[in-house]
């Protein structure tokens, strides 16, 4: 079998969620001294997100004009075999991929992106305002609020808008008002551009700039595609299917690789499968593959610190590099966060996740590599987890050893062309 | 049920050849006077699929190979209910919409790609030649040239190779060889090159700098993407797949809609249907829409005329504009071809095909709508079956009648964003 497909009518009935079942409680966000970002978080969030991020209950309904929209954007999406790939490597190992990159917006974003409209829509919230780095949460968004008939603007870190037009222009063909950031629609957009015009821009600024618009009007919420709770227990739908996937192929996962940036894809894929490690009944290993350049898990720290470089969120316990870290320019966009998402980091901290670092350069030959062998060409933030699966791969191929690889292959690389093309005409350089 | 989905053991058995059932003998291709350009044919192209091109037999076996490379890259693909679509338009029409966007590279294309680059692999051929226009052909052929292992060259209208340089990329990242056309490889490129220093380019121009390179060498071979009889043959799996999946869903299709530029897809999806209503056992309207640009099948002439600017080609009896014909720039790079695949040809000179042609701003607006509603953003190409997709339900809309109509989505327009960007802007121009 190459493809285990998923019918509509199987898509899951249910998110989970992790805190439930999380070996130890998860520590709740905290508000610097002398302000209250905690407090402030009802005016910022969809509300029934915000329950979401703070609740303890295992399964949570998927309401059933979220589902539909699941189902008419593409999901269940196929689990394939990547027979290509194990001939080419000559390995023992069964690889497997999870094709998010199935969806409309070519990620797995759109998962929370619908969920998000569709509640904020029922609250009677008429503009989400988001931020976007390399593309694929604000393209996600801009579709997901133009199926519910509300406004959603994008912030997108200045260098992005200017190097990547084309995600412009797709986020505008569904209605998404985009703006460079800093931009001069807002205070912290206005300080900055007057103290250094033409900034570059930074995904803290960004965060900043449109969570200062959803504090300023009662009708807009601000919406985030990654790193808290909610947007992960949104994701679990993945993971889920995934679960039933291998049943029907009769495997069991020996490894399950997914990159990190914030956590949503790696969250999403794996929490509905971590579930019976943490129960004591299963081996599988998790590996959360991260940019050398942004070693969040692998050389942060874990402690209390913002979501955002204004400060204006409140603190989370998360591995981080600190909210003023600046990573380097990279095309790996969705996986240059400071932190991580307190789950996944405190799942981590436990010792349930391995982290794993990969260079630039390594990632893109892998992700030729796929590209050769399997067809689709992955994002530039796949390729991390597809690096990783390779070396499992191969030292299967070295002990013999017949595993069953998962990959979440989280979104297609189609428009990180630059990527490609710097890595092919060799110019590309490991920032680190 | 919003996807039709056919599990990959599903993937059609047999290509199905419509000189088998065509209402009059095609008439055959000939030379020009004082040449022999038929006598050239299999120093040009790969035998089997010479062979496959004058071939009566009304089915022809798909190699085990071929049909597992189909399966590998994603075949059988979903027929999707355009739910979205119909509440908007508030129609009592169904809408359905075959995804061959869905393939690795985007396009239908990769359907004829895989299977001549497996005969010319069988057949000893160490590189395929080949021109492309907006790219999708030469991507398709550059993975299937990997996939086989054998040397790609793809000519690329110059003009496109500077406007979309991350096609040029993603051919690359498939190890194709891509050459802005007019060349310094080949004679022809070298002359015009020489007459006029940075010229344009067009697709004449590409396919005889192809053919020239292939009959320079007897290990190279000629592959081409559309309006030649085998290129269709090979694409007729979407039409028995789409014949399939109207079964599952106990539908009987009103009208089919198809793009046609050389022919491919709008063959494919429609040959296997289209017998019926040769036979006489079928009503179905089928829908042929080209650009107001490039009206082949509604002004052009049925007559004999040559497949390139150079006459390297023989003379094929065709709707044409005229082989010196050059269609003005528009984003629908895919369907400005002077010519149209005979076996269309006939049968929309014998009355079983309506053509229509749209505007671009029209065919955009409507590509536009589709992707708000729907999800995926169509390719300019697409655009144009979609346009009168619409039209058709909103006729139904006055009549109240329940037509069942199904358009072949040949592609996505992730990699087309220029054009959605002039068209939202108000750039974009109607050349005609």
């Amino acid at each position: 079998m190459y493809r285990i497909d998923l019918p509509t009518y199987d898509v899951p009935k249910k998110w989970y969620n992790i805190n439930a079942d999380l070996p130890i409680d998860l520590p709740k966000p905290k508000s610097s001294e002398g302000k209250d970002q905690v407090g402030d978080l009802p005016n910022m969030l969809i509300n029934e997100c915000l329950k979401q991020e703070l609740s303890n209950k295992r399964y949570i309904k998927i309401p059933k004009e979220v589902r539909e929209l699941y189902q008419r954007m593409g999901r269940g999406t196929p689990l394939c075999r990547a027979k290509g790939l194990e001939e080419k490597l000559n390995t023992p190992a069964k690889i497997y991929y999870k094709r998010e990159d199935t969806s409309p917006t070519g990620s797995h974003k759109l998962n929370s992106a619908i969920a998000q409209a569709y509640f904020a829509k029922k609250e009677g919230v008429e503009k989400l305002t988001t931020e976007t780095g390399a593309g694929q949460w604000g393209t996600a968004l801009s579709l997901a609020s133009s199926l519910m008939d509300i406004d959603c603007t994008v912030y997108m870190v200045r260098v992005s808008f200017e190097q990547k037009p084309f995600r412009k222009s797709i986020m505008q063909v569904y209605d998404g008002n985009v703006y460079p950031s800093p931009s001069m629609n807002t205070e912290v957009g206005r300080k900055i551009n007057k103290e250094t015009p033409n900034h570059p821009g930074s995904l803290g600024i960004a965060i900043s700039e449109a969570v200062e618009e959803a504090l300023a009007d009662e009708k807009t919420k601000y919406s985030l595609g990654s790193v808290l709770n909610h947007v992960i227990l949104h994701q679990t739908v993945i993971g889920q299917e995934i679960k039933t996937q291998l049943e029907i192929a009769e495997e069991e996962a020996d490894t399950v690789i997914a990159c990190v940036g914030g956590g949503s894809n790696f969250g999403g894929a794996v929490f509905p499968l971590i579930k019976d490690k943490i129960n004591g009944n299963s081996n599988t290993e998790f590996i959360a593959v991260e940019p050398a350049a942004c070693p969040t898990l692998t050389q942060g720290e874990y402690k209390y610190d913002f979501g955002d470089n204004m400060a204006f969120t409140p603190l989370l316990k998360m591995f981080t590099l600190g909210h003023d870290f600046v990573a380097p320019s990279d095309h790996a966009g969705g996986l240059r966060y400071h932190g991580m998402n307190p789950q996944v980091s405190l799942l981590a901290n436990e010792g349930y996740i391995t982290s794993k670092t990969a260079l630039q350069t390594d990632v893109f030959a892998a992700g030729q590599l796929f590209a050769k062998t399997e067809g689709v060409i992955p994002a530039p933030e796949t390729n991390h987890a597809i690096k990783v699966a390779i070396d499992e791969a191969k030292k299967c191929k070295e002990t013999g050893e017949e595993k069953t690889i998962v990959i979440n292959f989280s979104g297609h690389g189609l428009m990180d062309y630059k990527g490609y093309a710097s890595f092919m005409d060799g110019t590309m350089e490991n920032s680190i």
